[in-house]
């Protein structure tokens, strides 16, 4: 089984690179399932309906989150209608939306779930204690689990890997928004990566336009924050999983932009 | 001109695999001038003078720092004698050892400045207005600037990248660990990446041993951090700057490891 | 020489207890002159012309801020008009406004100077240094100084009490909107309160509707803030300044609410 | 019911501060319980067996502590073997010691709890949730409830205390070391108080050397923390209970330091 993930879908400039790269994609490496991460893909600041639709029919499968997934009130309509959403499992049980989104492949079932970090982050319920119990359960019924764990600090995100080395197929990071080169196989068999990095405009920071940020870490004045307009990126990995196993074979990461063009 | 910059030296594996594959890099690249981050060369934490001169006995001209910087008391003791440690120009004026190192390539000088980062680490002098007094001074003596930017925010980092474009020959990030696939030309000619990663143990957590971590996560207990034992990894950028110009011309990961083995 | 200090005013609610105590305040106490600290006057955040108006009506003869300095944008049209509020002398070069009111009292002058922490609190420059080399300039002039040191941690704000004993009138803390019971006299006749509490309403969190911020601390979801409606109350300090020595004689807190009504 | 509550003693100096004044304090309100946070009374970071026993044979009953609950390691030796030290419940399952504390006091028993806060401190379990679950199970055997909430910041302090009013006899903060002024009775009738502050050195900064502190954040270089010698201060708060509704009849802030001397 092959799954395609693109990291932080950032705004305009973040879905237009989905639309122009994503079928290319798909043409050349044939996952089996994609997911993306759209907790920005709406200005930059959470999901709206209309957004969530337009990347359904651009080809994203399910989808993953983190701390923008409620900056759009429009979500707290829909999230509940849909099941190819993943909130991060160790919010507050009060919160909507489930975590867990289940997705069939053939005669197989993929699980993806969405996770979030302590460090540097706001509180939420242990990750590797709600992580464990979520794989522990989702293993009675398939050895297919992929996790976007949305974390800020690198050691949280290594722990997070090496605890569930050999439980999950893959286990990918995002949130920093800049991709992370050392994807690799953990010793059990997970394929990791720190941070798979964001989609979206190629010359801003993080996505945001530079001059705006720039200005903002030198007055700490409040800034309505744009866009960055211009050049686009996409960053993604492609996972290769073991269809007896459930364990990964392969972890490939997938960077566009113009110094790393696209190929067919 | 040819600048090699390793990563964050972590303990004695760090030291080991620059003892490794430094003679070998230099064979192959022959750089002209060669910067390491020891601010973990120590156990993990901090820089004696033995370790100080068994690194510069390896090869290295260099040394930036980070917020490890005064870990191990002894650096008081010798700090002020050395004339190639950078501490991180933007720390308070009355802490020993000054910001900046020059060092003499050919007929030509390089200057290599340290500055740390503010988002999610202690307070210190703001880094984009001390760093660009700097360099406006330093220019006036040479266009051959290196800038190691130890800080923890993603944002941060890009935007003092895109902040000294054009002024310095190129910025490298450290502190996380944790190589960025982001390494590029900026859009005046400053080579920059997010972070170069650090030297050191390839199966721990940063370079601490990884189940430690794992049971510090779940526990909060009080734990010893220990080194991870085995396998090696070599993170760092090799840049080339422009001879007439102080521009970069290329920047290049450097990444060593089992999965990515060194080649001739 | 007698300054009344009043603690943040929060919202219509704390304007409200301002023009209820205000005058009673100063029959009994009579004040040479009345500080405010104003970062929450406008609904909770910032303040506007028209409040600012309508607090010098009141009775306020000059305004420190705080980390809410800007939320309101319509400061920056008229923060460079006035000569009575004080912004935090530690932030950026580059922000609008000075750091230091200068008032007349008699034949003296007394200065008002705001500053801000660092702990647990958006980067600044040291708050140490920037008021030491304040006050070292204003004694030039004058030893009647009147500090407002925005802060979060208690050690940060005892620190700076310590650190500036003797050189100031009186240095009183503001933002956690909690007073504290540790006014005093400091060895070198500083007086000095860790923090004077707010000023608005008596049954809220910090003056918001507790229930939003109950539910808020429950859910980690979006909420808006509104003010807490019902029962006042109003926290100060009054010093009793030496006319000779510009040193403290007496720190007095003030609090008026239902529990401890106000008395002629 | 009567219930002394002493905050965080804090090395050799709180110690003896309790044993001047708690047996005085015991003659003059006549308790029928006495807690005592202990997290820094040993040297000021964690407790010792020799130091809980001296504790006890001066007057304290039970124990309640904080952040610095393991930073003695000697307390995984005992802590199991006791009955009367409350460790926060919210740390992580798998943590020595339990959450609560119950007392026999004539006929009726008392349940004493400690939790942490999440705002500026590390990651831990919800104390909103873990709180209300204990609390309600405690209320099955008793009305009589008293609980530490060791935590930074005010607003989390006064959301669980209106949280819980009406469910607990009182909710006392404890960790900044700063006595606040705002004891009261809530709503529904449980006593509250954010902060009673430290009991130790009165001229340190929360205890430590003020020389210390201030040089560190001076410098930010590493410092050897030592307790302040010289003159005492003891803070806490005695709390009237109703025998039969276990409700708060009255709290009262206990203050004893040179300014406000102890009078019988
Ligand atoms: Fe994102
Ligand atoms: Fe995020
Ligand atoms: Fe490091
Ligand atoms: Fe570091
Ligand atoms: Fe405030
Ligand atoms: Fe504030
Ligand atoms: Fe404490
Ligand atoms: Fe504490």
């Amino acid at each position: 089984m092959k799954l395609l993930f693109i990291g932080d879908v950032y705004g305009s400039p973040g879905r237009e690179a989905v639309k122009e790269y994503l079928p290319k994609l798909k043409r050349k490496h044939r996952p089996d399932i994609t997911v993306v991460n759209a907790e920005n893909a709406a200005a930059g600041k959470g999901l709206t309906k209309k957004i969530y639709n337009e990347l359904k029919e651009t080809g994203a499968d399910a989808f993953t989150m983190g701390n923008h997934m409620w900056d759009k009130k429009e979500i707290f309509d829909f999230i509940d209608d849909v099941d190819d959403i993943a909130r991060p499992i160790n919010y507050p049980d009060n919160n909507p939306g489930g975590g867990i989104v289940k997705k069939k492949v053939g005669n197989k079932t993929i699980a993806i779930i969405n996770a979030q970090g302590r460090t540097f982050m706001p509180p939420a319920d242990c990750p590797f204690r709600k992580l464990e119990e979520t794989v522990t359960e989702v293993r009675k019924e398939t050895p297919f689990i992929f996790i976007d764990f949305h974390a800020e600090a690198t050691s949280e995100k290594q722990a997070i890997g090496w605890y569930l080395d050999g439980q999950v197929s893959a286990l990918a990071g995002t949130h920093t928004h800049v991709p992370t080169a050392d994807e690799r196989l953990l010793h059990n068999g997970t394929a990791f990566i720190t941070d798979v990095g964001m989609t979206g405009p190629f010359d801003g920071i993080l996505g945001t336009n530079r001059n705006i940020i720039i200005r903002r870490f030198l007055s700490n004045l409040p800034e309505r924050f744009e866009v960055q307009e211009g050049r686009l990126q996409l960053n993604g990995v492609l996972i290769d999983i073991d269809d007896a196993s459930g364990l990964a074979k392969r972890i490939k990461r997938i960077q566009i932009n113009e110094d790393r063009p696209f190929f067919d």
